[in-house]
C-alpha cells in the first residue's frame, strides 16, 4: 500500500487533460482508416454504463480483506451497515477463508481479488498460493513473499508472477467467490509494463474488469496505457486514496474534499478498513501510515452518517464493479 | 489438539505399572549378557538430572503459539507474569514470525516446535513449509494441511513427512529460535510408528529431546514406545492435559487436582493460552472445546496467584525442556 499511495496521489488529476489527447488519437486514425465512426468510443463511461453524461459514479472499495479478522470484521460491517460498496480480498493471506466463507453465503457483495506479491508487514506474513518451487523468484530466503514493491519488481520474472496470478484466481473460484475486479496490493503489478500487460490479459481472459485509470497513469507508473489497452477495457476516470498528509490533516477532511470535488464519470475511493484493537496493531506494528488506528479512522468515516448525507448533497451514486463488469465485459 | 487431548486422557495412568514391566526387561536383559549391571537404568529422570528421586518436577507448558495473535500475546504474557515456563511453536502459521521475534530477543525462554501437520480450524489456515509439490500427500485441494489427524495419517507418506518436519525445523533456526524441545500438534506424529521414527530420529539428530512419555503410550497410540526408545532419549513419567469433560468442570478443578495428585518424577500439563477475544473468537468458531473460552480458562488458571500457591503448598518445582535437553543431550 504505501507505494500505491504515492502513486495514487500523483494519479489524482484531472482526466479531462488525458482524454482531450486521447481523442486527438481517435480522430486521426479514424481519417487515416476511412471508416465511419459511430460515436460509440466517444462515449464516457457512464454512458457506456446506461447512465447520463453528467453522472457522477463512484466505487467506496476496501482492500486488504483476507490479511486479517479485524480487517475482515471492520469491512463485512462497513458493507453491511456503512457505506462502503466494494472490496478485495487477498487470497495468500491466512485469514482468507473467513472472507471466502462470507463470499459464499453473500454471493451478491462486490469482492474483487487484492492480487498479491508482496508481504509488507514484521509479525504477519504470507506466502504464495503457487508452489514455492514454482515461483522461486517470488519468495525469500524464508519463503515469504519480498518485503517491497521495489523487490518485486527488481526479481520477479513475469513468467512467475502470470503463475501466481493464475493461482490466486483459481483458489479463489475454487472457494467460490463470484470475482467482480482485480487490482493489485501496493500497486505492484502497475509499475512494471510486462506485469501490467499480464494483470489485464488476465481480466480479459476471465471477463473481469481490472483497476485501471489513463488519468495520471503515466506519471505514477511510467507506463503508457494507452499501448497495453483498448476500448474493450475498463478505465476508470479517477482514482483516490488518502496519503499520509491527508490522514494526518484528518480523513474526514480528505474524503468530503474528495466528495465534494467530484466530477461526472466513475471513480473510485479506495481505502482501508479495520479495527483500531490489538490483532490489527500488532499486524501493523511500526507502521503509523496504513496502521491499525488509520484503519479505524477510514472505518470510522465510511460508517458515518455524514459520509452517506455527503453523497446525498453531492449527487453521487455508488456503481459497484459486478455492474461494470456484467454490463462490459459479459 | 482434539485428538490428542484424548490420548493424553488416556495416558494419564500411573506410570508406575509400566516401570514395573519396564524393570522386568531390563532385569532379564543384564542375566541375559552377564554383564555387570551398574544401576545406570535404574535410575530414574528426575536422578539423571541430579535431583532427588523424591523430587516432584514439573513443565507447565502452553502449545500453539504462533497460531494467531492472540494465543501469542496471552502466553507471553502467562509466561512473563504467570506460571507457564514452557511452550511450543506453530511454524508454518502466519504469526510465526511474531514469536519468533520474540524468542530472539528473550533467548532463555523455553520455546519448543509443535511441529504442525493439520490445519484444523475453519476460517484461519496455513499449509507446508516446504514446497506443495514436495509434500502433495500433505496437502488438500486448497492447499492446506488437511483438517484432521486421520486424514495425515491415512495419506501423508513418511519421506513427505520428513521433509516437511525438517523445513520446520530448518525454518524455526533460520529464525534464530534456540529450539528446547519437539513436539507434535494434535499428537498426530505419535499414532503412526513411521511417523514417530522420524520424530526420534530428527531429535537425536539435532539433540533435542521430544515429548514423550512410556506411561499408557501404547494404550493411547497403539505404538510400542520401547521397540522405538532407547535409554539415551528422554521420556517423561507423565503427561496432563484437560479434556472437554475437564473443562465443563472448571479448569481450576481440574488443574488443582493434577498438581495435588502429582507423583515424583518429570511431569509435563499441556494447555492452550489465549485470550476470548474477537480473533481467537473467529479462529476457533463452531469448536467450544479448545476454543478461545477454554483457552482463556487455560490462561486465568496460569496467571494466578492460587496456581502459585499451589505449586508451592505442593512442593512441585518447575523445569524447562531446556534444562533437560542441556542436561542430557547436549
Amino acid at each position: 500500500m504505501k507505494s500505491m499511495q504515492k502513486i495514487y496521489n500523483k494519479n489524482c488529476f484531472n482526466f479531462r487533460k488525458q482524454k482531450k489527447f486521447c481523442m486527438k488519437k481517435i480522430f486521426l486514425f479514424i481519417l487515416f482508416c476511412g471508416i465511419a465512426f459511430r460515436g460509440v468510443a466517444q462515449k464516457s463511461l457512464q454512458e457506456k454504463l446506461g447512465y447520463p453524461k453528467d453522472s457522477k459514479l463512484l466505487i467506496l472499495h476496501a482492500d486488504d480483506l483476507g490479511m486479517s479478522h479485524s480487517v475482515n470484521a471492520a469491512t463485512i460491517y462497513a458493507m453491511e451497515n456503512g457505506s462502503v460498496n466494494s472490496a478485495s480480498i487477498m487470497v495468500p493471506c491466512a485469514w482468507f477463508p473467513e472472507i471466502a466463507a462470507y463470499a459464499r453465503t453473500h454471493p451478491m457483495t462486490d469482492l474483487g481479488l487484492h492480487l498479491t506479491l508482496t508481504s509488507e508487514w514484521n509479525f504477519l506474513k504470507w506466502g504464495p498460493v503457487a508452489s514455492k518451487t514454482e515461483v522461486p523468484g517470488l519468495i525469500n530466503k524464508n519463503g515469504f513473499f519480498y518485503l517491497t514493491v521495489d523487490s518485486v519488481q527488481r526479481i520477479g520474472k513475469p513468467a512467475e508472477i502470470e503463475k501466481e496470478l493464475r493461482a490466486q484466481i483459481e483458489k479463489a473460484k475454487q472457494f467460490g467467490i463470484d470475482i467482480t475486479h482485480l487490482d493489485s496490493h501496493m500497486g505492484t503489478l502497475f509499475g512494471n509494463i510486462d506485469y501490467l500487460k499480464i494483470l489485464i490479459k488476465l481480466g480479459r481472459e476471465y471477463k473481469i474488469p481490472v483497476l485501471l485509470t489513463k488519468a495520471g497513469f503515466r506519471q505514477a507508473f511510467n507506463v503508457n496505457l494507452d499501448t497495453v489497452i483498448n476500448d474493450k477495457d475498463v478505465a476508470l476516470d479517477m482514482i483516490y486514496t488518502a496519503s499520509p498528509d491527508d490522514y494526518k490533516k484528518g480523513m474526514e477532511n480528505y474524503y468530503t474534499s474528495v466528495f465534494k470535488s467530484l466530477q461526472p464519470g466513475v471513480s473510485i475511493v479506495i481505502f482501508h478498513t479495520g479495527y483500531d484493537d490489538s490483532e490489527l496493531r500488532a499486524a501493523t506494528i511500526d507502521h503509523v501510515d496504513w496502521g491499525a488506528a488509520w484503519r479505524q479512522a477510514d472505518f470510522n468515516f465510511f460508517t458515518s452518517v455524514q459520509c452517506k448525507k455527503l453523497l446525498k448533497d453531492q449527487n453521487i451514486q455508488l456503481i459497484t464493479w459486478r455492474e461494470i463488469r456484467d454490463k462490459l465485459l459479459r
